[in-house]
């Protein structure tokens, strides 16, 4: 049988990451040549997670072409390996809005719940028998797809956040043997936070995905912190690296989201070729080009919905 | 709570009425405020379907502004109803190849299936209780259900059938007490070869779908029949609608497949700028136009995928 490649998008993130992991466990066990892989280098977050279930990194995937592949939390090309077009395209399972076109049908698998870690957990869940709690790998999994709920709904706190995420992380916690759940998320959190030995590049582009806007080009970035202020002493080295990235890339704009899990809201940087649409979007206006969005959360539900329209 | 439009696609067929319909009866018996509609006019199979179950035909929805949808058997906006660009889309289910795209995170489930009812089939399996085997009402959804997947599938002889389908139209003849299901698909099938009463461009436009291939607006009309005799005498008029047709909706190709289910292959009508585009695509010279092709049953897979890429 030939190998199947699972994977979640550039940038990975720990959902990807634990979603794809997971994924390849229920697989296996179900007799398939499959494994999981990433995209990019991991951020501390996810190699905090990966340490704390004694679980191994998965290995680079650098390029697809000709090979069968499941897509695990995205589906559009642009945020999945290289030479995806080239590849056998066997399952999508996702949670994001769609923006997919294929030649044949394949197995596509969408709910807009808060994390792709809720839906493999769903399906990882209806494997088990009672055997199945006592042994640690199932409880390894467990705690993995936790990790990437917690980590995808900020704790619960993201306006993405379903009462399935909710249910779904409790049953997970219980065969984890994570009782402070939420208190674990928070550590996780804190793990991203933490950017002392990160350029600001690499936190612009850690978690960075491209759309196209009525054809412009938008690059947005995020980082999801608990505590801003060593991200917002850099706000003169941030819009250098927008305005930079926005040439190189050719883009129209450049953004990048500072999201303070505990205040609730945003900051949002960025260099543009027109303000209007941005203000638009968020109804506020900028002081040179930044702005505070309060509830303003999610880039998927609060900020690329809103930008979409603008545009 | 706002009502659900819950519909197939354009020229509806019996897989799309009766996955709707079957649809709606779950999602009712869960508390939703849902409704089954059909886009088009019925084809004789379907009548005959919705008649042998004793089932009302589906109110025409000529609209959708503004209104909350399901979308079943397709997922492209150019088979869907009037504005759906307009409407609230809450889910899509389906087992065409995917050409979607939407601003926000909705519900998707796509399986590359023979029948969208095989879908919907699974899901309403996994809903009854011993109890529900004898209601009169659960009977006629799983008949319905199971005449959808004899349709599509060309009682098991397209391409396209998985073993997935025989196995719950299996289950669903035995909820049915249909015991000789061969036999009803036959019978469907032959209320869809009695052309005598249906206008040539009504055969060609009745199950046609509009394609884009590289560009250019490809029109495909198919007709299933166990005796095409009726069909093949109209050569001529065949070939003067399909070119009244290209003029008028200004198409770079306008095709008629007129698929014989026990010959297990199909004549093709081509009227277009390019028939060397269709020669190469099944590597088969054309007699002015018109070429049978052995073991082409399927549009979704043996016809759309060899096109897109020949163009």
């Amino acid at each position: 049988m030939e190998k199947i490649y699972i994977f979640g998008h550039k940038n990975a993130d720990t959902d990807s990451v634990c979603s794809a992991i997971a994924y390849t466990w229920v697989l296996k066990r179900n007799g398939l040549n499959v494994e999981a892989y990433r995209l990019g280098k991991l951020n501390k977050e996810t190699k905090f997670v990966l340490e704390k279930f004694g679980v191994e990194e998965p290995e680079l995937l650098e390029d697809v072409e000709g090979k069968t592949c499941i897509l695990l939390d995205h589906n559009e090309f642009k945020q999945s390996a290289n030479n995806i077009e080239k590849a056998e395209i066997l399952e999508i399972i996702d949670h994001h809005k769609m923006n997919f076109s294929w030649h044949k049908p394949i197995a596509i698998l969408v709910r807009p719940v808060g994390s792709t870690c809720t839906i493999i957990g769903e399906i990882f869940l209806s494997e088990l028998t009672d055997e199945d709690l006592k042994d640690e790998e199932v409880k390894k999994i467990a705690g993995l797809l936790l990790a990437g709920i917690l980590s995808d709904t900020l704790v619960f706190k993201s306006s993405t956040t379903t009462g399935i995420d909710i249910n779904i992380a409790d049953i997970l916690s219980q065969i984890a043997d994570i009782e402070d759940f939420e208190n674990f998320g928070e550590e996780m959190l804190k793990k991203k936070s933490d950017i002392s030995d990160i350029k600001t590049r690499d936190m612009i582009l850690g978690d960075s995905k491209e759309f196209e806007f009525n054809g412009k080009k938008v690059l947005i970035g995020q980082l999801e912190v608990l505590d801003d202020s060593q991200a917002l002493e850099r706000e003169n080295e941030i819009f250098e690296e927008l305005k930079k990235i926005k040439q190189e890339k050719g883009l129209h704009s450049c953004v990048f989201v500072l999201t303070n899990v505990l205040k609730e809201g945003s900051y949002m940087f960025v260099v543009t070729d027109d303000i209007s649409l941005f203000e638009k979007a968020f109804d506020k206006k900028s002081e040179n080009g930044k702005a505070f969005l309060e509830g303003i959360m999610s880039r998927k539900k609060d900020i690329v919905p809103k930008l979409e329209k603008a545009f």
